[in-house]
């Protein structure tokens, strides 16, 4: 029943996280009266030097929402895009709890270990409101934030998910051009963010625990049905048994779930974050699963589907917007919903009066 | 990766089954060029009354696209809304060959022993491609179609499926005004119209077979988590086993769900359609879900919610419509979407440069 309501502006707040720059201060922006703007040119340049400098800079021009800066940033991202599209893009999520951060700590470093170069992005609507957490999950990934071949970036500060989500279907964009052939795009699981995560990514991880069924809470139904691979942490020590268990069920549940559009049958494994146990084989059947979509066709064509699906989201997106942010309408929509909840007019005769304001009023 | 661009306009195409006429000719439609309209209140006295002639003449006032149509149509809603809510909102679905028609028939028949009235809607928005399943559908439900006290309405004819599910639930207005206090929206389980039926009922019934895993191919990913509960039917003869396996299956996969926003654990249960075995346990659970929502507020919470969801759904639809129904976009929009698939263009510079069209075209 939810409701793109977050028809709000962006709030122009940007985090820089560059690994090569210090950590909080973000220069362009304290900077940002004193220093005129590099070119689109010098910035595809250092982009596609692999400079993490320049790819910082271009990312929190994609965040911010000044005018010249979103100019400056689509010119950018055009320039870069012939350069994108070399990477797996792996989407990960679980609940508070399920060891996220650590897990991927340990799975970025196993990535690593084969060379090439890894970007974390996050993507949580609710930063604005958690201010910090996010910045807390970096600083948790403690090999990975000082690692020279990754880059960590917080979630795009709050604003409708789907701003926030385009903003880092854009900055995967460039990172792909600065040579980053491994993209892991975080969530919290607990909201509407996983749907844009999976149309963005090539491959959905959910992270769970073993447990009775308390420790499920957090996650959103539907979730499950979108996972490429579940993987239960927490396998060690005591609690072997009772991921193991976990693994069983989850196993014979996901066999009552149609097949995946892929063609790919969805695996359930164990291991453990903290100890480091399991990891190879987890990183094993991701790498069967791009093996199987490049094989069968399904990798090229739902990265077309996504690039189809992007263009028709942020049309929508944007019309929404654009009728949200009128000012007649924000006054109507507050009484006409209050006539709708005492069943005082029909909805549709209330989203009817409403447009009507809105193709009146001559300023969309 | 589906995308709304269902956004061709409705077809016109109505067809009236009010069950006190007669099956195929409607007498509106056929006399069209004739008769004049009759007046908003003669029609909401007649619904008031439980006048099926009126009902159905109204609901055929409902589907049509003529623009006078829809202005009574609307009044009438307007009026029959005060006399509305009162019912048994009741989604049901499965895949084709799940035993559907006869499983409606039978638990139709079984709701209608305890008085009452009982309104069969569907949405399909597919029905213009299959023109004649849902009539099909409708003579399959033998006994049913000739109760007194049933309404059996076929899918509003295809159209885009936020058209044919707003429809549908302005129908549910008219029969509720009407005395019928239960409805049934059914769905052919293989589309994204169950969405659309979970945002307007109490209750989401899910029709399954027993089997390997054959059975389930047609059933979309994500409906199951949207289940209040999952019957298996054809528990008969030799597939009684069979029917309870799948039954402890279904039972241990909802385990592994996170919890309903109702509070109610999903059940899973056996009956026979076509031996008419089963039913009145299957009925006795949907007693037992109405009476826990009523009891922790969750009834009225959810309808509220409804109502308020499809008024920004019908916003959002509309202004895709207009959108889409501009001729200078649909232009456009062939070509920059072969400019995204080539890679020439972003999805989102190819998304702005479209709707700067259409902000520019000034024919919003």
């Amino acid at each position: 029943m939810e409701h793109p309501e977050n028809h709000t502006d962006y709030k122009g707040l940007t985090v820089n996280s560059g690994v090569s720059q210090p950590p909080v201060v973000n220069p362009y922006l304290k900077r940002r009266k004193k220093r005129s703007l590099p070119s689109a040119g010098e910035l595809v340049e250092g982009i596609l030097a692999g400079d993490i400098t320049r790819l910082s800079r271009a990312v929190t021009l994609v965040e911010s929402t000044a005018p010249d800066h979103q100019a400056l940033a689509q010119e950018v991202i055009e320039k870069c895009l012939p350069h994108s599209g070399n990477s797996r893009r792996i989407g990960i999520t679980g609940v508070p709890g399920a060891g996220k951060s650590t897990s991927i700590d340990v799975f970025g470093l196993h990535v690593l270990k084969s060379g090439g170069k890894l970007a974390v992005l996050a993507i949580d609507p609710s930063s604005e409101r958690t201010k910090g957490s996010i910045l807390g999950d970096k600083t948790r990934m403690e090999r990975l934030s000082v690692h020279p071949n990754a880059f960590i970036r917080p979630s795009p500060s709050a604003g409708s998910l789907g701003g926030v989500a385009r903003k880092t279907r854009e900055t995967i964009v460039l990172c792909e051009a600065a040579g980053f052939n491994n993209i892991f795009v975080e969530t919290v699981g607990v909201g509407q963010s996983e749907t844009a995560v999976h149309s963005m990514v090539d491959f959905f991880l959910l992270l769970q625990l073993a447990g009775t069924g308390d420790e499920l809470q957090g996650i959103k139904r539907g979730i499950m049905e979108m996972a490429d691979g579940i993987v239960i942490n927490k396998a060690d020590g005591d609690n072997i048994n009772r991921a193991q268990l976990a693994q069983a069920q989850f196993r014979s549940a996901l066999h009552l779930f149609p097949p995946t559009a892929s063609g790919w049958q969805p695996e359930v494994l164990t291991y453990s974050g903290y100890y480091e146990l399991g990891i190879p084989e987890v990183w094993d059947m991701i790498d069967r699963y791009f093996a199987f979509v490049s094989e069968n066709g399904y990798f090229e064509k739902r990265r077309l589907q996504q690039a189809r699906y992007w263009m028709y989201e942020t049309i929508d997106e944007q019309l929404r917007r654009h009728f949200y942010d009128n000012p007649a309408i924000a006054a109507a929509l507050a009484e006409k919903e209050q006539r709708v909840l005492d069943n005082r007019q029909s909805s549709f005769t209330a989203a009817r009066d409403i447009l009507d304001i809105y193709f009146a009023s001559g300023n969309r």
